[in-house]
């Protein structure tokens, strides 16, 4: 992977099934609709597959299995999230032996410490590899915020290749887009706000990381095609019709949290046809009843399902 | 006022003399800067005016100068800004004596009730006065968001006639803005998110009102007009050269919150000759030394001004 | 005043008449009730007061009622809270022209600055009045929290002469008392956090301003004795049963927020013949139906009122 | 261990070789150090020992040598902290396999699920084990507050045996110890605020967790025996004491977070010639320079070194 990424990289969602294994057929069949799609890439291992709520033995074999069925037909960027610096390179070296393009980590998290520890994090990832890193900023999860200054200098060494901003600050990635123009664009900058990509677009993104390209990859090929045509008005059409659909998200009643969100995207696939269950790692449940039938609701809605 | 609001509102800057009153005549010619620019309307005693930090007599004083300098040349939306219903409804009074042509309304704030009690505030205003009202949805300074149904429900009910959205939440933007249009719009949604203009707009929004666009109106008039025009490119190249110039916010060294924010619009605003000093209400003092200089940098970098 | 404030010290809640006018009757009753059971202080228009939610007009009357009623019987606090330090000073002066012994501010709210500012808030309140002037630290209302080491700084110096601690912070309060004691105890350090009184007695406090203590102030003022006689076994029952009594402010449903905690306050005292009615500020409601019977419970479970 | 867990129970440091292996010797040194002290149970793979900043292998090997060296002398309760359900059964199995006579868990981290998840996850871990397990309240590092009914009811059926509360919220701690009381005391509700374990224990705590009990733990287990004595006036002494004691982790400049705390802790213990390094787990740096000095004058300011 030389090349530059770029274009609509899905965090690929993990199914599993009811005894908790990987369902490597519907594993399968997922990558595969989304490499048909046109995505210009998969990140396997991402917060939208549980990635840190997978057994260690369960990540390495979710990479394997990506690894095979994408064959190089698409860069295969894998999630290395862990607590820890050496952890992380535990993961970066599994990554390594598997043959991934990329890596993808956050900053450490649990305990927080300041950001100059944040920083001598990725200066140790890049220390001890020869893959590219992505910067994963994702405060949701981890609790600090990757400040644009430090992104910045980072892509300007090299030491990270680019960045998946999972924010949901639209003002520092529009400075973190700047910044990356102004010195030559050496990273590649990632969008994981999945409802407003358009504005990301606007901002500069070299691409998008949308949880919801799971369910709809089409979609964002389209709104990505669109971008790259200078064609405007369908990237905003498209991304009214994305939002519509990401109410997948928010129609379960009863649940919070990633249960709902990465539930409602395994909800989605199992009604699309595409996984066998909709299950999920313990301790959370599967959605069900009612909250299947409004997830059912919003496929119909926007298209995706035959009434 | 019949017509809905559209466009460019920026939220005025108060000038203040050494001696901490109001200095009319920076005042006039600021209101009259900006509506030569070609400004939508004109929201006076906003969050940038520092209206919570103003006596009442001083808060009065400021909207009767503004309405006798706009003379009905644009829209007055007139802040109502207090911690509790009948504080609001006694400003709402003074509006409507004055002839605002609109009203402005956080939550209220200190201490936090629940959102019903929310909800009761605005249809409490509602009934108390026939000025359309804007719901002012800002968590930042009042600690509560605006939910996105709550708001659906006040527009369609006619309680509100609109919201200025300055909670940096895109997603629920949005939200807010398909709803709205999927009903009719029959509200005005604003956004106050100066940096990703572009973005709001490409989410169907009816204008912005920009703090930045008391130092910069034309800039935001330009990308309003390339904006109802489709003219897509020009919104987002004027919108990277806004974003360079609001680094005037975030330039000055030892001093964080408003007083940089609002101190630096004030302070560009003494650079570029409208106002005769960067005067801001105790405790907070007026950037000085380096900090300004900082500033005349990027003014100057950006094009508005002179080296 | 020059003795320093020590004990219990109640921050009074207003009853008001359904018109929302100050029910001057009730408020006698009150004062009185509290300077028999023994109290040593009043704090007249604490945030429990819903000081920020009364006009000015109201905020004065309360104070007037209350130096009235009080006439030097015990030490009258005034809350002088508000957004902006000149807003302050107006309310001192008010208090000054009432006779109040002392006042209580909080930091500026609404948009937040810096530390320096809250510093310099303090110290130009401190320029315009001979009155003791006691910081209120109440981050859950004006969501800065007060170093320690700034208000042991601005103690020392005379600039405060005591603070009134709501932060719900032991920690902090711990270092502030040990503090305070270490350079010979020039302030007065008072602990709002009332279900944990006894720890803050433990810690070095020199009193308390408990919100419950309005509905048991008798409560209070035995473990206030207790403490002074080094009665550690009666302090922490006494505690233990007060912490019974405050589920008063946990046992309504459907209501979140100062409605249900400052609520259950004039909803207990109108259970306990103290108040007429327990009306609130709009636009909260006063609790009702089920959620009154409630606080009948817990009232007759703790003794305060006979099945 | 069938006895309920009372007293003080340290949550065990762990020293590190420049390698970053684990330092055997000083490990031995100090969990000697503590048991001579006359500690009730060691805490080992808790926060404070970098648990989640150790490989798998390494946190094995911590519990393994601790198991060797307390050999039964004091209860072992070991930590079992991850992300979710299965990661932490697997941990039970390797502390059932060493012996441990506790597990301590925390809700599941990272992505955030509700609160009826994090109750199922207390739930299947029960079913997976037949030892207690102690519910670790830490919300600080895995962002949820355990609320009070759920722990109480927890208890009430055996699914928890007691409660680690480190969430710094003193008033649900006194809830959580009147209702474990109420119901006959099923639990062991054990404290891990160290500046005020002095109120925990007026409140009712069974023990504490205190990090600092690493450095000084005669002075906690002093004050264990005095609250056992009713000696409140030594509680309360030897706690300031301690409070002074916990300045080691607020003196280090230029140094945020468990870097700071943590690393003061391996500081101190090195000073006093417990651990013979400060060595921590990357990407923190071990404390230095004016750091170490700041650390040496708190220890001997406290009398645990001479000057």
């Amino acid at each position: 992977m030389n090349a530059k990424i770029r274009g609509v990289v899905p965090p690929v969602v993990t199914p599993l099934l009811p005894s908790g294994e990987l369902d490597v057929e519907s594993y399968e069949r997922h990558l595969n609709r989304m490499i048909d799609a046109g995505v210009d890439g998969l990140f396997v291992l991402g917060s939208s597959s549980e990635v840190v709520f997978l057994t260690d033995e369960r990540r390495r074999q979710v990479l394997e299995v990506a690894a095979r069925v994408i064959d190089g037909r698409v860069p295969l960027l894998a999630g290395v999230i862990d607590t820890q610096t050496e952890r992380v390179i535990d993961h970066i070296r599994v990554a390594e032996e598997i043959g991934a393009d990329a890596v993808v980590a956050t900053a450490p998290f649990y305990a927080i410490a300041g950001m100059a520890e944040v920083e001598r994090h990725f200066r140790l990832l890049h220390e001890a590899t020869d893959l590219p890193i992505f910067a994963y900023d994702i405060p949701v999860c981890v609790h600090v915020k990757l400040p644009t200054p430090m992104l910045l200098q980072l892509g300007k060494e090299g030491v990270i290749a680019g960045v998946k901003d999972s924010s949901g600050d639209d003002v520092s990635f529009r400075y973190l887009a700047m910044g990356n123009k102004a010195m030559g664009s050496p990273m590649s900058i990632l969008t994981g706000h999945e409802v407003v990509v358009d504005g990301a677009y606007m901002a500069g993104a070299d691409g998008s990381v949308p949880g919801l390209g799971n369910v709809d990859p089409a979609g964002y090929v389209r709104q990505w095609k669109a971008y790259e045509a200078g064609d405007w008005e369908t990237v905003r059409v498209e991304q009214d019709r994305l939002a519509e659909l990401m109410r997948i998200a928010m129609v379960s009643k009863g649940v919070v949290g990633y249960g709902s969100g990465v539930g409602s995207f395994k909800t989605a696939l199992w009604l699309l046809g595409v996984f066998e269950t909709n299950q999920m790692t313990p301790p959370v449940l599967p959605l069900e009843g009612e909250n299947v039938e409004a997830i059912r609701e919003v496929l119909i809605h926007t298209g995706l399902l035959d009434n």
